[in-house]
């Protein structure tokens, strides 16, 4: 609240003795609260009535409890992502924008390995006032695009790959160490901080 | 130019003979540049003519040429450190705030083993749009900081520190994991860095 | 014993056969053991008997064999921790300390992104003479409550968390490379070192 | 202050502008300050009356201003080093602990290698209520001192040695991961940080 | 062969098919041969003739086909272990030595953080040749043993442990980096090659 | 020679005793001979007379004994480099390619972060069957030229940069962790492997 | 394409619903596509009609869709492994090889261990323009290979092995560190970049 | 002493002040004594009496004092190194060897890019009992001589090399990861060790 971020619970190491309180609480209290890293494992055993009472998507694994507020469609944000697998993560940013008020877009499948189809795009990503790009294996899609477009490109490295890319400590290597400024990069996997840095930025400047 | 921002050299490993030819050729365009890791021994080793055509800072070890633009002054970034061993690398981000025509003040001295200094200053930094922050050793002004404001903080990672700190990757490791959400990350040391992410920022919000 | 630590044995790669004699043999000669990193299966596995003949924790994995002395009272050590997800490990600190003979209680959820919670609960902690951290992710609560108390912190940093915080190793940095002075750290996830540690300090000054 | 902790100045990174005037407001001021870090050359470069009016001692790179207090003497605690090697960092634990009221002895030279050594000293080593123990190479000190003496053992892994020993990260890892219970760890080469930690313990424990 | 060590095969990664005809051809042709790394479910997978065939250890997982060579007994070499927990490794040393005709005693649970244990056993130690040591976590025991001896040290680190010691990378540390001289280090886990190498010495001094 | 590639010296760690001997040898016997890694200190040290006898490039830090010949200008093979940093590395691929006979023109200054000169000269590089590239920092060059053209990319990692990209690490895993297929990497700043790997295509393909 | 290169599928991170799409899409527009890391769980999970019209091999983890084009038998190009558990990356080599039309035999079980057997067949291994091979544990492999014949080696260090092995690293520093010139090298167990650059070169030097 | 080890002091890190006394000390006392690491500019530094009184190897940087005992020359022990710049450790094992009593010849630069070489010496090595073996880079050779011989095998990593190699973390991780068995590693560097190993081995034996 003092930050201007709504409430979000970190669910992936919490029991469910933990969890079960946090959220019949904040249901009784009308409390918008969003869950994240709730495991599709985690979310079946909760009892029907709450599971029912969440709007869960289980390949961000997120949940949102009372959200429906009315989106901004100001073409504030948008999310780039380099490949399929970076769908979850894409989601985990999407969902949380959404459940601050922000809708964003997801550009897919946009990695440098086929140049020509980000060059096809980048117009439209150019409308944009701030990009989340998210890659994994060698993460160059970040300095690319920071490169062809004058909004902050924040950028999320993903944990997929094999060898050493394994983890998504090359992908993030990447992102510090690109020679094109203007990038900003959070932890691994990171949907939900990149676009929680994201509506910082947009409170900061909408009013 | 086609991402918003002014020109920059990286001499860290220029040689003279790579140096020379730029500095001159832009001289004599009345181009502005920004000249970054010049060390005080490459600018020593210029003819004397270059030294005085630039605006050299040697804690920085930034130069500028064709720079005086007038500032801007409406509280759109500051830029705080945790200790005086950071004061090169702030000097860094605020040489590129002013070159690029963002005049940000520095907050020297706020790190957290003495948490009533920045509990002092804290009204007065929650005036500001965006917050460069830095810190040496363990980091621990990322997490505090982002706590307590609104505004998304860009975390520069600094190199001081022995043991376990040597190299900056402690403080790295600290803003990329913090707890506390809305922190963007540069590379280590990279005040440069931190200054254009924020130029690219209040460029797309300035309009 | 030569070192005023009662027996405590660490189950984690034991097998069945590994465990039941030592444990018969301890319940038979009323010899007080600890048993740590028991796992519930590794429990379960246990004849009928031997199970109730343990006062066992499941959260914290930790069983007593002929334990039920009396707690000292004297404000003498707390444990403080980050988030809920650090309660398994500051568990098996309160219960190695309660069976050395000292009470400590836990104040959970003081971390440092709600920084106003710790605050509320500073003066009641200044109280202890020792106290034990516990803290995940980036462990920025070791070198803010340092610089805040006149008390050790025995630093315990948690494996939680994902991406460059995955197994601790941020924590443990951020504990050893503070800049609080006056922090003291135990390995990763050790709330049985923490506490032993503690108790060390205890039985040294007490008589 | 607020720790009990008096002032230190950390001078690792720190330029002859930033050193003359912290040193010389507080010798105006008579205020006790301890100095840590500052090199032989730093030293050279202050102006004579400055270097005059600091104890400095060249082993330990430390200064102290208005320092000569009385020296507990009660067996409070005392510094144990493996080799030669580690003299260094032994005397910056010595005079951080001198500075603040506390005499320690160094037994120095008592590595594992020659175990009959420090078996010879053991009864002595047995009447101190803290030890501060400095190891480099594989640091095995620390972990057959912790199995014979009822002191916690405050662990200072030393950046001495070769190849895999290389910067103290096998000595940290040795102390951390200890299968002697008490062991406690500050970063590799902090005699300082050893010497704070066993500090606030006698602070607290002393009134 | 032209090494003077038996044949072994290596089962880690194997699968049925590839195990089947490798283990049918020796039994047939009365080839001694060591099986390693041969997990129970993948000897449990063999067809029970197979199985029956083989001598198989499930402690160490491994299976000698054709074994049963007299064991020369003449104090040759010995199996220090520290803890309970390097049981498997040390069995796995036994029974390669074994194969190859070099019975060996286990002398366990002898870490230094009870280092009385190990003295009281020292003087029998004394007599054998060579000694292969085993130690997980910060493996002190390595340094202290080759500090007491006369005879050549064989450490063997072992992965057992958490925080920083798990994967066994502390304990190889310890051992490479010891400030006693004459110790030579093997792979993590690896009692089948710590026991070849000193078959190797054995066979190349009995003649 | 069994290999087809011509005899080189690597001077790194070679004192002028070990030098002398080998180029007198050389330039007797007439053998052409590479010398790689030879710093200006190391030539300078030499007589006057073998300096005279060297064909030396201070940039590359290579010498050429008895080489001259032919170059064969078949667009075998180009060298593009990412930035001014990496031409020493680039020349120390050119001068091994020309003394084995290959010319092979250098495109210097190509980064991604400028995406437009690289698509300037796309053209013109798919005219070469093999390429060599070099980049530091993030490599993402690598990804985008190996999407770009037909031929294999031969990537050489190199050691500029600072933070996370000091020492060329970073480069080297994006090289390898490339989502373009096509890409063969050769260690950091290894001109030298490369060529030669180029030779050893061009070789088996050309007769 | 546009790089030479027949579609391939990277299906690692995929689900049943990312893959179905893409292969019925594939199986009606007759376009030959390769799927790779495939896991036989995925295969089985897809319609048995789509697992049909899949030329799937379980141990490489690949799938064909409309591939059976002619194989080219020109000696273009072999594989050589070190152990047997390279096979299945050996197979991800040689299928990808087929798919894009070029026949590659095996060479299994050729490690510096048993060098005579490598020895053997060395005249045959002589007749190929380019070797891919293949080495886990420590890759000595590579630079004995790569010192015996003229063809460039490309390098597939394999994650197999245990201790300082696990994972592949060790096998990888080996290829990039060799000291035999002309190895190439790609990301561990990455057989499908091998053959795709092997396949570059062919292309490039076929017509 | 109790372990039949002649004593040496380790000179790395001391100062003149502390080489002195020892010096003088075990001059006086007609002890005989190896200093090792004792650098050109640490031996200059010594009064000209002292240096005189040492016999001291700039190459190894070792010293002895009161050596000259009579030389073992029963074909005990060999040294192989790999290339030239592995010269000062292989120096540093036979001085050390020699020091103790135990003539070993050095072979030198076998390394394995060209096999033929150590092939024409292997009949020869294969006399000795024991082999020291150096190799930096990627140290293929311990794996191939292992193979070879039936001698055990002493790898001695050597941190010279670039890139990946630089340090000797890549021949260490060869060492220990070898496929061949009956290798024994020491620290990187560490030809004291190797030779204090062989020592220990020799001393067991020989009587
Ligand atoms: N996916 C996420 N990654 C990182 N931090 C998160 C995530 N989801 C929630 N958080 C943060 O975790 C904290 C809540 O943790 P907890 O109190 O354990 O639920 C808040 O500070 C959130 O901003
Ligand atoms: N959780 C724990 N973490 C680290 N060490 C432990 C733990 N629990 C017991 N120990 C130590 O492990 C040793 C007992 O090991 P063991 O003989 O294998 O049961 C004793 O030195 C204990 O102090
Ligand atoms: N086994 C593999 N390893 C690395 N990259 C691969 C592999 N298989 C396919 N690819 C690449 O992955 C990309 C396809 O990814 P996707 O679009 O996610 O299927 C293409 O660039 C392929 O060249
Ligand atoms: N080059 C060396 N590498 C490793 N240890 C050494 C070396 N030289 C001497 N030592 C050991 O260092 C110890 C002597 O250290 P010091 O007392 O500091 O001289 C003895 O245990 C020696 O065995
Ligand atoms: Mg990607
Ligand atoms: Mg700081
Ligand atoms: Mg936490
Ligand atoms: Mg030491
Ligand atoms: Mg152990
Ligand atoms: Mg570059
Ligand atoms: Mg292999
Ligand atoms: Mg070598």
């Amino acid at each position: 609240a003092r930050t201007g971020i709504a409430e979000a619970v970190f669910c992936l190491h919490k029991s469910a003795q933990d969890l079960h309180p946090i959220i019949r609480f904040n249901i009784e209290n009308s409390t918008p609260v969003l869950l994240t890293r709730l495991s599709q494992q985690q979310w079946l055993a909760l009892p029907l009535e709450l599971q029912n009472a969440l709007d869960y998507d289980e390949c961000s694994e997120t949940a949102i409890i009372n959200g429906s507020q009315k989106l901004s469609t100001k073409n504030d944000v948008c999310i780039v992502s380099a490949g399929t697998s970076d769908q979850a993560v894409a989601m985990e940013a999407k969902r949380t924008l959404a459940f601050n008020g922000y809708q964003a877009p997801i550009f897919a499948d946009l990695g440098v390995a086929g140049l020509w189809r980000l060059m096809e795009k980048i117009d439209e990503l150019r409308q944009y006032k701030i990009i989340i790009a998210l890659a994994g294996m060698e993460g160059a899609l970040f300095s690319v695009l920071a490169g062809l477009v004058r909004a902050p490109i924040i950028a999320v490295p993903i944990s997929v790959g094999y060898g050493v890319s394994a983890g998504g400590n090359t992908a993030l290597g990447s992102a510090l160490a690109s020679c094109s400024p203007g990038i900003l990069t959070v932890n691994i996997d990171n949907g939900f901080g990149a676009a929680n840095a994201a509506i910082k930025i947009l409170n900061q400047f909408s009013e």
